[in-house]
């Protein structure tokens, strides 16, 4: 049986790297991408959603407009670093209307589409958290109808790439995180910021990817660009740690989704979201001497097994 | 020339460590003690700190009463682990009495010191910073009069030991440490709470440590046994990352004051302790991506040399 | 033409005195009743609701289920004070099932009929303020298609009656009373604590008012009983500021939605909701110095006409 | 017997006009004067304080320099009201210099002076707290040496007058301000700003006042000019509760200070200060309900003889 899947955006280069290799998985079913605010405003992602979804030949693919704020209406965007419409500056005049766009909102489909499935739908959550929280917030219920919620967000090691703390998506709309891990309390992954610089893939690798020749491979690497030089930059370095290399964020998270064998070694802890200081306002906490009680813990991956990565992200676009 | 010390504690074992530490090395001259709330109340900082300067015939060493409480007297003891005196609770008959301590008050004693030796006296802190902290709103200039500060406390990785996220020595006066790390601009060396764990000694290099002959190693063995006891226990193995081991926190500040080739590595970086969190108030904060604009950055411990460690604990108790 | 509402509830003493004025006003449409958790858990909220439409004959108004916790999801009832069941402990074995709630939600029944009515209804909240944050977040238009928002709730003087220094319905669920004071941008009213306080009836009016004779005479002295005993203890006199008496909080936001005479003086004001106070949580802010730039301001209710205020009552129970 | 005061002030006009009122009580002994940052940098403190002294021909008082930081040293000055000076911008060409100052420091002189006069001696504190939170941590018992403390800082009801909800001598060391309320504990009284706004005089009482003959009125007027125009501004109303007039501040702690007969009414309620909130950091918070479970109280000025008032100005200038 094909594993279900709702992806939750805000598409950006490396949610659309994500959404590419949950299309391009033979044993993965996407049953609705949502889409949420982040690293560009609602409207680019979900134009780039749709994008990513023609050039795949996918556009029969559910795709819900999700919110455009985040619950405590501060907006945050990163757009400078996925380029100003999110997806590297490249437009594309023919790029679908957002007509194809479904009629049902983000949350709700959420809560319909596991409804449906209970127990068997996989949601792989890369954007700010917004559509999980207020999904969780219209039905209590929704989070116990999932099978598995994995997360590329928040940080372990307190060192931020957004605030001095604080990770974008979990800063993006840290009110949401905070209900996201306090009441999903179905089995829960989390690829954090500092997880994933650890696994880094070379540069070298990330040349020889994307000078292969197809329609999608051409596709990546010019959405790409943008991106990697930012990445290549002085400034961006201080946000790293381990090394540089090429860190596609989203997809640790989807890969984990994809293929249960592709984390090697996790950490089952409890975890909140830091809601008042002044420098850690939106950092993911770990508690490890179970100060806080909490019943439900997740599971924060530690080491991957790089060359599935590299493997899910040639096919993806062959 | 000898290396002007003086020493800011809160006796504690390990703080007797570091103190027997700095007495046997010959480089090294004590120019006073400060004594400062923390492991356990301050009259047993005072009776404790006075106990290992008697085993070790040194009561010629000026000892100073500092604070009894934080700035905002929210007091907090650690006195679970190094015993109810802070000395792991075996009693001398024969303890030397506070009428040997100084007149002069901690806070204006380490003023006074600093300016008899301008730029000579290395500040070594391995409790609470609260008396540095009221040091520095007395004397604005007595920082800049110190040729440097070591410190044990605080922590790197978000990884807390008292509260979720925050450090025994900074949590318990976390504006006293807000203070210092905001004011005290002179070359500044921290060893943090993740950074000991990843340094711990092995158990058997402490079993054959505290096996030696002399009256000291007797000494230290008695003061040592209920803290290890607790060491090796599963609650505090929640608090320790990095394996388990024999983790003689204050000593690493010391020891680095002491020997300048004992730090291996170390990074560069500014750094201010969090006020306002839920459960990250006395947490260190590194401002890597330099969001916070401070001229001034501190040198985090990354690495040490712990043959020099060892070396250095033996001959303490020789 | 008659006034169109929504009865935002969460029906508590005050909450049922509030619909019976609704109820009994001949130029008032009721166009539903929306339920929320707060005086006491939402079952029983709606079974209060259900109680007093049948107590008044009106079971033809749809009532609808909202949510059972606040946003972030600490709950706290206010049950001593109206009794465990939210309306003084008086059980009714024939009270109506919940099997004549409406299918649809609360949240998105509020947006449906303001939609129906563009800028026509006035939505009356007398509870927590959950509903409300959660409609504006799926449809961030939906303030802008009512009439007005008139609210009891928040504190102008940070006088508390729940914490120190905070009303219930806002510490009920801070983040929710911030999101709807920062994006209702309709004209908007608000009750607060310390003006029902300062506009209290007295004693000798409230004896003579519930010893009238009607079953919904007899129904709301039976429910108010109890209440009616505690406002008269010396704790709550603690938290009552200018004299006692009796303060019937939630109606004073109803009448001045009913009759536009109601309010005699008035204060425009930008206003927030302070998240992070340790004492102040859930505290109203008022803006006087204009500091934080909002261009909506909201009117803060100062003094109203009681004797209006005596005959709604009165009439509410003929 | 005379009364014992030490005066710790910001001076500040308003502080100028309370040391002039000490100055010409017959029954009151000013044993000191000590100075700490605040509406001006301290440099102009020591020297305004000093410029009236002279004045009033008593350069006999001693006057010690205080703390010219806040405890967490983000300084904020009242420069814009006071004058750039502090003390209406007509500078004296020939103000005494600051070797006229003693060589201790403030909150040592304070505690030496208490040490001296047991249970003797009024502290009246116009200022930030600075100097008398340390002046606690250095002794602990210095507060009950004390016969009575007069405060003017800190507000009743969240109306603020440099942040949103805070007062100025409060916000400009919160921290400080908390030491003070919660250690200590004699006898307190505290003119709060919205009390002072209440307790206005008439303008025309000032122009009278101020239109008087004399070396001390003329230099009165001349310090008040700048100040007095600001107050009638616009901007300087929306800080004002209760109508405008002449609000002369720190004369109200001291005139309570002066005459025990001064306060009409008041209020005995604990109370704290607000370190954390966005909008609430510094604001005072009274505990009514008596949550926090504080043994001491503090006596909140309500109303006060404004006859007395005026007769204390007049006399002053005399
Ligand atoms: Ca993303
Ligand atoms: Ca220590
Ligand atoms: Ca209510
Ligand atoms: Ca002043």
């Amino acid at each position: 049986m094909k594993k279900k899947m709702i992806l939750d955006v805000d598409t950006g280069v490396d949610d659309a790297q994500a959404i590419m290799i949950a299309l391009s998985s033979p044993h993965v079913e996407i049953l609705g991408i949502t889409c949420c605010h982040g690293n560009t405003p609602l409207e680019n992602v979900l134009k780039n959603t749709l994008r990513v979804l023609k050039v795949c030949g996918r556009l029969d693919i559910p795709v819900y407009k999700g919110f455009s704020k985040p619950l405590l209406s501060n907006k945050r965007n990163a757009g400078d670093y996925h380029g100003k419409d999110g997806l590297g500056d490249v437009p594309d005049p023919d790029a679908p209307g957002v007509e194809l766009l479904q009629k049902k909102k983000a949350a709700q489909a959420m809560i319909k589409i596991a409804k449906a499935h209970p127990e068997e739908v996989i949601l792989v959550a890369t954007g700010p958290l917004t559509n999980l929280a207020v999904a969780v917030q219209l039905d209590p219920s929704f989070p116990n109808k999932l099978k598995a919620l994995y997360i590329m967000g928040g940080n372990t090691n307190s060192r931020g790439n957004t605030t001095v703390c604080g990770e974008f998506n979990f800063v993006a709309d840290p009110e949401s995180a905070y209900i996201v891990l306090d009441r999903y309390t179905c089995p829960t992954y989390i690829a954090s910021w500092e997880f994933s610089c650890r696994s880094s893939l070379p540069w070298s690798f990330c040349d020889e990817w994307l000078s292969r020749k197809s329609e999608k491979a051409a596709f990546m690497k010019k959405i790409t660009a943008l991106s990697m030089t930012k990445a290549k930059s002085a400034d961006y370095q201080k946000e790293v740690i381990a090394g540089g290399g090429f860190n596609p964020c989203d997809v640790f998270a989807l890969a984990a989704a994809v293929d249960d064998d592709f984390i090697v070694e996790k950490e089952e802890v409890a975890v909140t979201v830091e809601l008042n200081g002044t420098n850690t306002r939106g950092m993911m906490v770990l508690d490890y001497m179970e100060l806080l009680k909490k019943e439900h813990k997740v599971f924060i991956m530690k080491t991957v097994d790089l060359e599935k990565l590299k493997k899910m992200l040639i096919n993806a676009i062959k």
